[in-house]
């Protein structure tokens, strides 16, 4: 145990979060204090020249913040809070950081994805810790659920809808019947979606995200791009159409399983049965379930996003960094790393897929998919037709297949583009039952 | 910092929960081991005489038990896990272990829910920790988010489907239109209810665990007898039918709300919406909804019972104390009381309900039975009237009411059974939309 006076804190980064941070840290300050048994005390803010605007900063008081890294650390701080985002220089700052025998914390899913086992060595080696609730699922508790309540698990399987902004772009779609980019200029107009909505919508905030929840959970080392990835942009209002009436919904899902030390990840549309609880977690709300041995089926609710939300986790976290600077003995939480684990090539997937292909409206047509699909051992497990377009004579065929290789239906699908009576492939999407 | 050659566990019990735990540390020395810093030793057992008897006592190797308190702890042990249950001889057991120094693990509600307070006066007292994840959710993570992940929130309200076996029997009277015994039977046939399902059934289970919950959420100490409890035995079919034909379900709820200081805490079967995601657990599973002021609504889903489940709560707890008794700092979970709490008296509730009632076939009835609620104040939403019994002319009248108070409710329920031509309150339900 070490006695303190206080907790001294430094934040970086005044924006949407920076600023909920700081105010929850004051608003909280006696109860906060009470869990750890002196006040945290805010040192000192590091921001950009634009921030020092802001009203918050002015009523906060401008002596509390610099524009100057080297004033920054210079500062006599046990703990330092990252709400900047983004790869640098954030990663610069936390390795700094860590460097100087500060406990950090952050909400930085793109710099605990690609450079977590870095900083995860830093922080061994200076005897502090790394804390990154906020990097996953918002408030939702995810990391420490992982970290101490599941430990004793042996995880298989992680299902998660882990960005708000796909989930609510396809729910629009489900619900209403919304094309995707007039349910993206939706998203877009209430704030759920940024004004270059790539990071979302081709789920590389999801890939991020996943990178660091399997790691986690299979204690070795997941990359981004370890991880398949597909995002929502080819979704039409048709296969929602379809979806329903072969009894599923579609979400953008990202999935991790274990089996033996072969490591499955990937994030991508998947139709789900509708009666399932996640086809059930609509708008910007996200949940993961996660499979373990021991504990079954457990499933985490709740928003993903916003300031709010985050900042419950982040202050969480200067809480328990608090508890460990308070404690002495450096952070309890370990990135345990099992040697021998793989990731399982997307190819060796095998799984059932759900095919929507346009095509001649003339007799033989389906022999001929049926057949290239027969090629490759992709056998149907149901068909769906229906004249679209009697005009221009094509018609729209739905097919489910039985589980099949990845590779396989890779290969059938370039042969049926070349098809002369297939005229498109209208999407192809995995199911996962 | 500690040096530890290894951690000393005493185990109590060897029923179905200490059984799979004696076995999980086992399995999962070795990554238990790599979370701690040093092994996890079992060094005694201490059962009852027919315990001995066990294949796994035998396959343990019998010198590793005994049936004597005094020689159990009498041995070099960090951490006591109890899995007796029961108050007695639990309660005294804990107590011994706490007072002479030993982090206590614990999955007896019981004895929480009741004596948690002192236990935790005395853990403070010996600077040791007491654990108690298991006492609700099974393996559901919930004690560690309350008192880390959800730290820095001001929690407004708990909604919880925490009994497995009720919630199992409402499933099977809304799916299957069973009717309460039969669907009894079938849950005690199946191991989900036991021989005496009053613990389950009249609720009671559930207000242990809500009063573990609300004293956590709010910081105050909520006793079992401060809870509003009624439990699921006077469910009919015919509500279910009713629900659903209004667009709810009925789910046994624990609840608890915080407004300024005052504590609302009530056990009892409760209409919800049916495209609520607490509406569509079903079986028996559990889920908790948490409502907090920065983190907004996150849930909970999982097994909420049984050994593997349990067990994952049990052995991430011993992993935890582990952890503090390397630390040397005695525990860090602190049960935090605020002062100034008090419980709402039930009389204040307001909600809605749903009335069925029996009444003679007659002109004039419903004139009767609206103004026996008018004179509480009571509104009327909506009315549902059906012929039930041609021969013995009586109908049945559905009502759905605008707010009200339950004071009042109650009164008006005792003249309405006073009333000529109600034959029966055939039932009354609460809404919580």
């Amino acid at each position: 145990m070490v006695k303190k006076e206080s907790i001294g804190i430094g934040l970086m980064g005044l924006g949407v979060i920076g600023g909920e941070v700081a105010r929850v840290l004051a608003a909280r300050a006696e109860v906060l204090g009470g869990q750890i048994g002196c006040p945290l005390v805010l040192r000192k803010v590091k921001v950009l020249e634009a921030d020092l605007a802001r009203p918050q900063a002015k009523e906060m008081g401008l002596e509390l913040f610099t524009t100057d890294a080297e004033e920054f650390f210079s500062q006599d701080m046990d703990i330092v809070v990252e709400a900047i985002g983004g790869e640098q220089p954030a990663f610069d700052y936390l390795k700094r950081a860590l460097s100087s025998g500060r406990h950090v914390v952050t909400s930085n899913k793109e710099v605990i994805a690609k450079h977590g086992v870095e900083l995860f060595a830093l922080a061994q080696q200076h005897g502090v810790g790394l804390h990154y609730e906020a990097s996953v699922g918002g408030g939702i508790p995810l990391i420490a659920p992982f970290q101490q309540d599941l430990v004793a698990n042996k995880i298989s399987g992680i299902y998660a809808i882990i960005n708000g902004t796909t989930n609510y772009i396809l729910t629009l779609m489900a619900k209403e019947g919304a094309d995707f980019p007039s349910a993206l200029a939706r998203a877009q107009k209430l704030g759920y979606a940024e004004a270059d909505p790539r990071n979302d919508i081709e789920g590389i905030d999801a890939v991020y995200k996943l990178a660091i929840l399997a790691s986690l959970a299979f204690h070795c080392r997941v990359q981004p791009q370890d991880i398949h990835c597909e995002g929502i942009s080819r979704m039409n209002n048709r296969d929602f159409r379809y979806a329903q009436e072969l009894g599923f919904a579609i979400k953008l899902l990202a999935i991790a399983k274990q089996t033996d030390n072969q490591i499955e990840v990937r994030v991508h549309p998947v139709f789900i049965p509708e009666e399932s609880l996640l086809a059930k977690v609509d708008g910007v709300y996200n949940a993961i379930l996660v499979q373990g041995d021991l504990v079954g089926r457990v499933l985490f609710f709740g928003e993903g996003a916003g300031a709010s939300a985050t900042s419950s986790a982040v202050v969480s976290d200067v809480v328990s960094a608090a508890q460990d600077v308070i404690a002495g003995g450096g952070s309890r939480a370990k990135w345990v790393l099992e040697p021998g684990k793989s990731i399982r090539p997307m190819a060796e997937l095998e799984t059932r897929y759900y095919l929507r292909l346009n095509v001649a409206d003339q007799p033989g047509v389906l022999a001929q998919v049926s057949k290239a699909l027969g090629d490759h051992m992709i056998s149907i497990s149901s068909v769906i037709q229906k004249a679209v377009d009697s005009a221009a004579q094509t018609a729209e065929i739905v097919i489910m297949t039985h589980p099949a290789k990845e590779a396989e239906m890779q290969q059938a699908l370039d042969e049926l583009g070349k098809l002369a009576s297939v005229k498109e492939i209208g999407n192809f999407i995995r199911v996962e039952d």
